[in-house]
């Protein structure tokens, strides 16, 4: 029986195995194959390499820099949502959404973002003006990622917190 | 003449020029094509978008996300320490350095880190334990870059900041 109790009933468990391989963990490199074979990224762009070991970052509790099932299964549902998400946006089918498209993207997820922030977040994401669907989910992930290491940081919940250097370092470079 | 006096006799100028195209700002892509041709990562593998996307972030002052004729010297004199370097700790010529030799390399720079925030910098760039020089890169590029952000945010002096959520995103989401 699987370590941790995993129903074995579940049917993408063995899905999962068999990309883990002997460590029974994903990294990067697995995850990327995984995720261009399941066709999640359907008709876009496969997702690059450094997408997604930030995939990875942003699930990695134990800071392994790799992933187990249930980050596995978690991963699925959230880059799910997302390219329901960037579909709803991207009617045309273009592969692409604009600075705009984007906002309210990320305003209907719930972040409540300045508009210096949000012009930031799309001169960083955008090439020529227009956000490609792997450029749209590189972003999501970090804005996932930076919001959650710093709430988990934000013990008094005030929107607000004091880092040191070494701390600052470690929360963001993974990121 | 050129607006801001660059003095026009300058070997680089017309260079950057020619790759700079109409608008006189080089673009991420246009940096990645002018860093493959003059061969500045010499026989390692040439730098991928993202990584040309972060060295402009890192030199952006203006947050424009291009780079104008004074940051693109700069970046010059900065990649050719760090493939100095970079040389200097791969000497079998492998393309590839292993955590310790990261290590020595940051602490080599004046980077104070814990040995905590190195252990996390090394899982984040390594592949198979192996850092290549792209990688190696990226990591240079991102350390230099969020220091560079805290440090103008920390004003006292003192090694710490005391961080919005807003500001936070903004500090951190272009690098």
């Amino acid at each position: 029986p699987p370590p941790g109790g995993y129903p074995q009933q579940d049917p993408m468990y063995g899905y999962f195995l068999q990309i883990a391989g002997q460590d029974g963990q994903i990294d990067a490199e697995e995850l990327q194959r995984c995720l261009t074979q399941s066709g999640m990224s359907g008709s876009y762009k496969p997702f690059n390499l450094e997408t997604c070991r930030l995939m990875i970052a942003m699930l990695d509790r134990d800071m392994s820099g790799k992933m187990g099932f249930n980050e596995f299964k978690e991963l699925g549902m959230v880059l799910n949502g997302w390219r329901q998400n960037f579909m709803s946006v991207d009617t045309n089918r273009s592969g692409s959404v604009d600075g705009g498209e984007l906002h309210r993207s990320l305003t209907s997820m719930g972040y409540s973002l300045s508009p210096q922030a949000l012009n930031l977040i799309t001169r960083r994401y955008s090439t020529h003006g227009r956000i490609t669907f792997d450029d749209y989910i590189t972003c999501c992930v970090k804005i996932r990622a930076l919001t959650e290491a710093f709430r988990r940081r934000d013990v008094s919940q005030q929107g607000m917190v004091n880092f040191m250097y070494d701390d600052f370092i470690q929360c963001v470079i993974s990121i």
